[in-house]
């Protein structure tokens, strides 16, 4: 083997290889001195795409966007210090989503650590519980055993972060000077001629693996004598629901929407689920449920007696109350993330274990009812007679009513494009409103902390995934708290249409009770009101902004960001005030339609 | 005692209150909901200031820099989740630079954790090893005992925080519902009538103050035998020198400043310090070491025998390898940390103690020589060549020198300002042409991680201090980074000047190795030009933007920025390459002119 005159490039680019061979294809690097080893080496790596961007904030949310969309892992890089701290909202959003992300942090060597060296700070466990794995990397050495070492480290990183759940994993590597040097391709160090040329069944990106240890990820069935017990009381009780919340991996839809089939259940669809779009839809499956379940009538009426729930808690509060209301039916959740998930404390049982196997185990154990029972076709007819008056009422509103953006969107997007969803109003308006279809959507979102920051980086993160057409939806506070991100849609060239829902300020505070209780200190400490015209610092990052007037007008100017590509802004100027009197308004109009409807049922 | 119908408003009323009678003057509020109880309290509370600000990063760096100025604790607030992490990257540097800030951030209650409720993630140690102390508290109530605790966590809390070294205090409130209703502001609760009306001797500002428990800060001498072993070793030497290096109190630099005189040492000032500026300042003090100690010569024929040094390790790396070209001397640090700062590796004793107090004992232990020695007289005419010889250069020089910034700042400045330094290339370029003057100027930075994040926030924070004049200097990608700062120029109307040094990109990597030995990825991953007009972006936040073309028009838009107040962008448009050569032009002239200099002593 060779020895080479230059370890820590020997040792770096050993890593590097090993992460192209375990399946990384995208690093995003923040520029920095003491990263210089990793960044020369990225740099002539070729089957890894290099993104370089200078906030890191938004540089490692532009990860997370490319890690959610894709599900694969995804490297950042930066120098030592704070570059690192500001990596943190991200990694703390991808702990909590379960988005794969591979952190790697630079750092003086140990003799420059704790005695004062500048741009120093302790970078050891430095997000805490907020990632799935630290390690602090030893000093490079290019001996056999330091290059298995790092690769090892290399591919165990990278399967770590892509295990169930999904997650961040951070290494630290401390690096003495010279930091520059001729990066070292070690395709084979320390490799033995039976390892080269090894090709692993791979995923379908990238087509082929060829790691250092190939791993076997493990999955799980749930005992199946509670499974078994289970089944047996589920089998006594007829008014069931299977809730699909948002979940990180689109295909486990699949399991909760195969088992509402089997049982003849409603199904109740979160966005973030994977379910609201695509092939498999039908029209039997509930959407619009955030709706009808603020009609107190609805609820009293419906009692569940049996929940089956797949994925995180769904974005819905009606949906939470509802659940609330009824502590003694029996909550089962399933999933193998081993964690406790439901905020109602009211869960009868956790199935864990993969979602489907688990689902295939109580199939086993459930008959399908050979017609369709009248408790799944009143949550049908229910659904209906909101989407029609909701329709109706809607379409009847003069004024740009928030969401009808969605609705809209739902007709504008393309098959195969990407729908990305701020926090706040926007994620709940496209619960209530974005109510699904065929087409191949795919409906993300930063739910895992629902943080309003690095939405703008998320989605041109997303957009560089599959080159779909992406959209983001988001309120104005949330578009200027990543402003900064905008760099990458400008360096990159990238397409990307951002709908900026423009209420001058925080539009989810009316909605709380400190609106009423304070009107005198509401806009000062919840509305925030910034003033800003976003026109100039879109033509700053060479975007294309319109501040529409009407449907008309939106619908042009989506279509134009859509098809023309690069980065478009299209304004949306709301009210807040008036903007909760029409929410309440169709809330109102949503109850008088479900009594009707009552009203009709009891006279048939 | 009154038991109030809102304990949670009781309760953080009476923690709000005690933070107003430990002296607390500024909260910087982030908007959120489950924030509300602290928010609304703060709203009422008369004695302290309020500041909203969207994005959290720039918050935490805006409260930081009101800390740095002022030497007071700073309160921050958010809601729960990301929010938090985004105060990461100002906390390390508060940690690291001594900066004194009380981060309030505000959680769901127990049994809201660990069960997937929305925007809920594990907030306890968040910041880990980067602050003083943290205290999850407990949930609010209302009995006596519990107004006592909340009280005496405030009162701590403040003092922590301003405790020797100055810190970041972390604390964590967790919240139920309801989270809005009526403030209490609960200035008697639970105080009985002795406490009631005692006020204590104060700090300069506030002018009084009345804490629940009153706190007599312990100051410190280091252990007299080792002084009086060390004093002796330093009376058998002769080649002394005083070093001040970075403080975060500006008052400390009268200690090194009375011991260099003591002693008869030359007395290095870093600009950091607080020693470049100030009615003490004489011009026998060494401001200009960067420039002449890059001189091999120099190094060579001046070996040090004995530094005495004070504060954190200086800016000057020319500076920090001279020290490590004598590992012989001895080398002796003063102050009251107890931390090791001092990379070189070659400390010879750390004298642990208030820096006054150790200033003293050694002087007492010490004489003042009758005449000026040949080794302070050589330290002194090196001094003056340099500044001969680089005034001349530079005024010779026709483009657009960075360096020359400092130079023209130092006499447009007025009397009572600020000077804020960001990080890279313009705190080493005032390091080297700064070289102070009697007027009363405050020189500031983010010395203590050297991030480029968060300038601009801390610019606008020290700026709202005393209202004196603020004037910014940062690089373009600094400017950057911290752009959304600017929201709080336009929001509250406030005075700043920034200058923006637009080498288009990292103006220091073309100093570094990498520059010579990758031109190929240099641009892409060094260099990173952005290329943005920032004219656009000072619009949109309300500002006026200047591009200069020479230094008639620098002076004329520095000079307007300071006297008609508001927001002001002067852009220095420099080229990177250029700047490299004239540094290096510089310190080969600097060179010549000592080695002229030499010349001239040898045949005198």
């Amino acid at each position: 083997m060779i020895v080479p005159q230059n370890p820590t490039y020997a040792y770096i680019g050993a890593f590097v290889d090993e992460l192209a061979r375990a399946g990384m294809r995208d690093v995003v690097i923040c520029p920095g001195s003491r990263s210089t080893p990793l960044t020369l080496t990225f740099a002539a790596e070729e089957r890894i795409r290099k993104w370089v961007l200078v906030d890191e904030r938004s540089a490692a949310f532009f990860a997370l966007g490319i890690a959610k969309a894709s599900g694969n892992a995804v490297t950042l890089v930066c120098t030592s210090g704070t570059a690192a701290a500001n990596f943190f909202p991200a990694i703390a959003e991808a702990q909590q989503s379960h988005s794969p992300l591979l952190i790697l942090t630079t750092d003086r060597p140990p003799e420059l650590q704790e005695v004062g060296a500048p741009q120093t700070m302790g970078q050891q466990n430095l997000y805490g519980e907020h990632v799935k794995w630290f390690t602090n990397m030893a000093l490079p050495e290019a001996n056999e055993t330091m290059l298995r070492y790092v690769r090892t480290m290399g591919n165990r990183a990278v399967v770590t972060a892509e295990a169930t759940p999904h997650g961040p994993v951070h290494l630290n590597f401390p690096f003495r000077e010279p930091l520059s040097n001729t990066p070292i391709l070690a395709s084979t160090l320390p490799l033995s001629s039976e390892r080269q040329g090894i090709v692993w069944h791979g995923r379908e990106t990238p087509a082929f693996r060829e790691p250092f240890t190939e791993v076997a990820h493990q999955y799980s069935r749930a005992r199946d004598e509670i499974v078994e017990e289970i089944a047996e009381r589920i089998k006594k009780l007829e008014r069931g629901l299977v809730i699909a919340g948002p979940t990180s991996r689109k295909w486990s839809y699949d399991a909760p929407r195969r088992l509402a089939q089997s049982l003849g259940w409603p199904l109740l669809v979160d966005p973030l689920s994977g379910g609201r779009f695509g092939a498999f839809w039908h029209s039997d499956v509930i959407t619009n449920y955030d709706a009808f379940l603020r009609d107190p009538n609805f609820v009293k009426q419906n009692r569940v007696e049996v929940i089956i729930r797949f994925g995180a808690m769904p974005t819905s509060k009606p949906l939470l109350q509802y659940l609330e209301t009824y502590p003694d039916a029996l909550q089962i959740i399933v999933g193998d993330t081993n964690q406790w998930l439901n905020p109602t404390l009211n869960t009868f049982a956790f199935l864990f274990g993969d979602e489907h196997q688990v689902t295939q185990q109580l199939r086993e154990q459930l008959a399908t009812p050979s017609e369709a029972s009248l408790w799944y076709k009143h949550w049908g007819s229910i659904a209906q007679a909101t989407s029609t008056i909701l329709t109706s009422t809607i379409e009847d509103y003069n004024d740009l009513f928030e969401g009808r953006v969605f609705m809209e969107l739902q007709t504008l997007l393309p098959e195969d494009s990407h729908l990305v969803i701020g926090n706040s109003m926007p994620i709940r308006d496209c619960d209530t409103f974005l109510w699904g279809s065929a087409k191949n959507i795919t409906v993300l979102g930063n739910r895992g902390v629902n943080g309003i920051d690095g939405m703008v980086s998320t989605a041109l993160g997303v957009s560089v995934t599959r080159h779909k057409p992406t959209v983001l939806v988001v309120g104005d506070l949330t578009f200027y708290h990543d402003l900064n991100g905008l760099l990458a849609a400008k360096k990159y060239g990238l397409n990307l249409t951002i709908v900026v829902i423009n209420n001058d300020g925080g539009g989810i505070f009316p909605f709380l009770p400190q609106a009423e209780h304070h009107p005198d200190h509401f806009e000062e400490y919840f509305g925030t009101p910034t003033g800003l015209d976003f026109s100039l610092v879109t033509a700053m990052y060479g975007g294309t902004f319109t501040r529409i007037e009407n449907w008309n007008d939106f619908r042009a100017a989506v279509t134009r960001g859509i098809t023309e590509g690069g980065l478009h802004v299209v304004e949306v100027p709301t009210n807040r005030e008036s903007n909760v009197a029409m929410h309440r308004h169709l809330w109102k109009k949503v109850s008088e339609a479900l009594a009707e409807s009552r009203k009709q049922k009891a006279d048939e």
